[in-house]
C-alpha cells in the first residue's frame, strides 16, 4: 500500500486528480470507476476542465459501481450525483458511461471482464467503513455485483431515504459492486479528508479485516494507494 | 481468476511448471516463493533440469514463505523439503535463496519490499483450506509475517510433530507469511490435485471468505490462477 | 534484452514453447503472432498437445504477421504452413485466427489496436537479417503493414517462387507487418538455431542498426528475449 | 503512440506535469530521467511545489541522461540547469539524483539495470530532431551511453560553446545516453511547443527513421506519448 498524506483537502484533491487523470493518458481503452459522495467534489472540479473536449481521452470508459434507484425516476442517485459533479461539467459522452441499474447489473461483471477488466477505481471511505454500497451488514467479502434490500439492516431504510427528495421514492433495493468485484480492479485509490474521518482511517489501517468494517478488506489489494489530508491522518 | 483444469496430475504439473518457469524468463530481478508439500513434487521434477546450470536464470531469487524450525537442527522442515525437491536438484545457489527463520522473520517484509516485492507465488491448498502456514485458527487476514505458537489450536502440536523425526524436536512456534503478506504478491498460482482435494476446492471457490477457511481470502486477489486436475475439480 | 542460450535445438524449442504457452495463461484476451518457417517446427510440436482441446485457452487470438498470396489458392503460404505446423494439430478454432491478406491488410493495424494491441510475438531470424516479410530492400523502419512488390529487389521473384508449387502461382506482391507495427508489440521473442545462423546472430547483436539488416532494429525493443542454441551463439 | 494536443504551452505543461507526477506515486522504487532545455521550464514550475517536502516521494530516483562537462567546474551544464529549474526548488535530496559524468558513464547502464531499469523519461524534441545529446552526426541508433567529441560535426564546437560562459571552458567531449539506452526505458514522453517546433514535429511523425533525424527512432517505442501545443501541431 502506498500512503500519501497531504496538508489539506485542496492538496489531497490535487494529488487524487493527478493520479486519476494520469491513468487515462494511455494509448488503449481504459476502464475506470469513480465514486460519488462529498469527498471527491474538489477532485472533479480540478479534473473537469482538464478532461472536457479532449478527444485524446475518448479511450476512457466509466463504469458506475453502485446505484440507488429512485421510484419514478429514470436515473438513480449515484448517476445523478456523478452527472452533476463530473460527467456534465467534463462533457463525457453518454456512450462512454456504463450505468449500473436494474437492467444491467446481472451481466455487468461479464461486460467488464469482456473489455479487459477495470483498470482503476477511485473510492471514498465512510465513517462506518463503507465504500461503494458495501455498508456494514449489506454485503460479504465474496459478493460480486449484488442487490441489497432497503431493509437489510435496522437503519438502512433511514439512510437511503436521506438521499431522496421524498420517502415514497424509496426503491426495494439498491445495487453495488461487492468486495470481490472491487478487488478484481487492477488499481485502487481511496481518498479521505477531515478530522471526522480520522477514526475510520485508523480503523482501516490498524483494525482486523471483517465484514463489519467493509473497507478493511481493501488493504489486501496488491496495488492500493490511500490519499489523506493531515486531519484524516491525525490518529495514525 | 483464471481456472485451468487439466486431465491428470501429470498435466497439472506440466502446466504449473510452464507457468512458473516462464515467469523467471525476465531481463530483471524476479522474486518468487514456492511451496513445499506433496502436491508440487512433480512440478519440481519437471522444472529442475530446465533450471539447473542455466546462468540466464541468475536473476531469480527464492523467498521461503513459511518454516517449521526443528530443535537441534540448523535447517527447518520447509527448507529441508525444498532442498530435497528443488533447490538441490536444480542447483540453486545459496545466495539466491532467502530463508525465513527466527533470525530473519521480523525484517523479512521490509527485505522483500526493498527489492520490489514478490512477483510470483506457487501455493498448495490444504484439505482444511490452509496455505503456507496459514492454518485455521493460526493466523488472521491482516497478518503479515508472524510466528504461530505450537499450541495455538488443540491439534497444532500433533500436526507439527508429524513433520518431525522425534517429538522432542518440537519448537515453540513456527513461522509464516500471513494472508496480508501473501496478497501483496503480484501474481498467485494455486495447485491442487486428486479426489481428496475436491471438497476443499469446492469450498475455496464457492464458500464464504472467513479466517476459518484461510485460503478463501485468496480468491480476492486480482491476478490469481487456479490449476486443478479433473479429480480435484470433480465437485465443481 | 534477455539472452537465453540453450544446449541444442530441442532445449531451445522447449524454452520457446514454455515462454509462448505461459503468455497464454491469462484471465483476459491475449493477442499473439507466431512465425512460420523451419526454426519453430519443434516449438509447435511441443505446444500443440498442450493447447489442443483446452477451453481455458479460448482467450488467445492469433494474428498472422505476413502472407504470400498464391494465385488460384484461397490460402497463402504462411497460413498454409501455420495450419500444418500448429493451427491444425492444436485444433485452434478459425474464429480465433485473424488472417493477413489482400482483403484485410489495410485495416489490420486498426483491428489489432482496437483489441488492445499485440501482447506477444514469436519471430525467427533469417540469414540475411529478415523477420516476417521484412527482407532487405523490402521495407523500411517506419512501415506499418505494407505490400511488397514481387519484384522489389533483384532476387525477390526467385525467392518467392521457391515457396510455390509452380512459378505461375506468383502473385504481384506479398504482405507483411513492417518494423513499426512489429515494434508496437508488447513483448518480442526471437529464436535461432544451428551453426548456419551464427553469423546472422552475431550481426544482430553487434552490428549497426540499418534497413539493410532488417532485424537490427528489434534490439531497440524494451522487452525482447533472444533464445539461441549453442551453435547459433557460437560466434558471440 | 499516444498523441495529445493541448491548446497552449500552459496546458501542455500541465498535462506533462500530471503524467510525470503520477508515475512517481508508486509503492516501489521509481527511476526516471527528465530533460533540461527550455521546453519543460513550466512543467517543473508546476511540479516543484507538488514534490517539495513530500516524504512519500522518497521512492523516486533521478538519472541524468546527458551532460556537458565544463572545464574548471564540478557540475556540468545539464546538472546546473536541472538544479535551477527543478532539483533545487523541489528540494530533491542529492542521494536520489544520479549524475552522468566522466566518472560514472562507463558503468551507468549497469547501474540503471541493477535497479530494474528506467521507468519513465521526459524528453524534448530539438529543431534538428535531437533529444538528450543525440544530435545529428553525434550518435547512432545502436549506441548505449557514449561520449561525443566536441568536434564530432562541423558546428558542434560552436553549439557547445553557446552553453558556456567562456569558450575556454569547452571540454573535449560531452556525454549522452544513446538511442539504444533511451529505448530501453519502459515509458517515453516527448513534449514540444510553439510554431518553431512545428516542422520538427511533422518530420518526427511522418519522416523516415534515420540517424540524421535522431528522434525519428523513438516512434518505434511501444509505450510513447507525444504532448504538443496547437502551434507545434499546426503542420500535422
Amino acid at each position: 500500500m502506498k500512503l500519501i498524506i497531504e496538508k489539506d483537502y485542496e492538496a489531497m484533491s490535487q494529488t487524487a486528480a493527478t493520479l486519476t487523470l494520469a491513468r487515462m493518458y494511455q494509448n488503449r481503452r481504459v476502464n475506470i470507476s469513480i465514486t460519488a459522495g462529498s469527498t471527491p467534489k474538489r477532485v472533479y472540479e480540478i479534473m473537469a476542465p482538464q478532461v472536457k473536449d479532449k478527444s485524446y481521452l475518448d479511450n476512457v470508459y466509466y463504469y458506475n459501481f453502485d446505484e440507488i434507484p429512485v421510484k419514478g425516476e429514470k436515473v438513480g442517485i449515484t448517476m445523478r450525483d456523478l452527472n452533476t459533479m463530473y460527467f456534465t461539467p467534463a462533457a463525457i459522452s453518454r456512450e462512454r458511461i456504463v450505468p449500473l441499474n436494474e437492467q444491467t447489473y446481472t451481466t455487468q461483471m461479464e461486460r467488464i471482464r469482456s473489455v479487459g477488466g477495470l483498470d482503476f477505481m477511485l473510492l471514498g471511505l465512510g465513517f462506518d467503513g463503507h465504500y461503494c454500497g458495501n455498508l456494514p451488514g449489506a454485503t460479504h467479502f465474496e459478493d460480486e455485483i449484488v442487490t441489497v434490500s432497503s431493509y437489510a439492516t435496522p437503519d438502512m431504510e433511514k439512510r437511503l431515504i436521506k438521499n431522496l427528495d421524498r420517502p415514497e421514492q424509496l426503491f426495494d433495493f439498491y445495487l453495488t459492486m461487492g468486495p470481490k468485484a472491487v478487488m478484481e480492479t487492477k488499481e485502487l485509490v481511496i481518498i479521505a479528508n477531515g478530522k471526522r474521518k480520522a477514526p475510520a482511517v485508523k480503523e482501516f489501517l490498524t483494525g482486523t479485516i471483517r465484514n463489519e468494517f467493509p473497507a478493511s478488506v481493501l488493504k489486501l489489494h496488491p496495488n492500493l494507494t490511500l490519499i489523506l489530508d493531515e486531519e484524516a491522518a491525525s490518529l495514525l
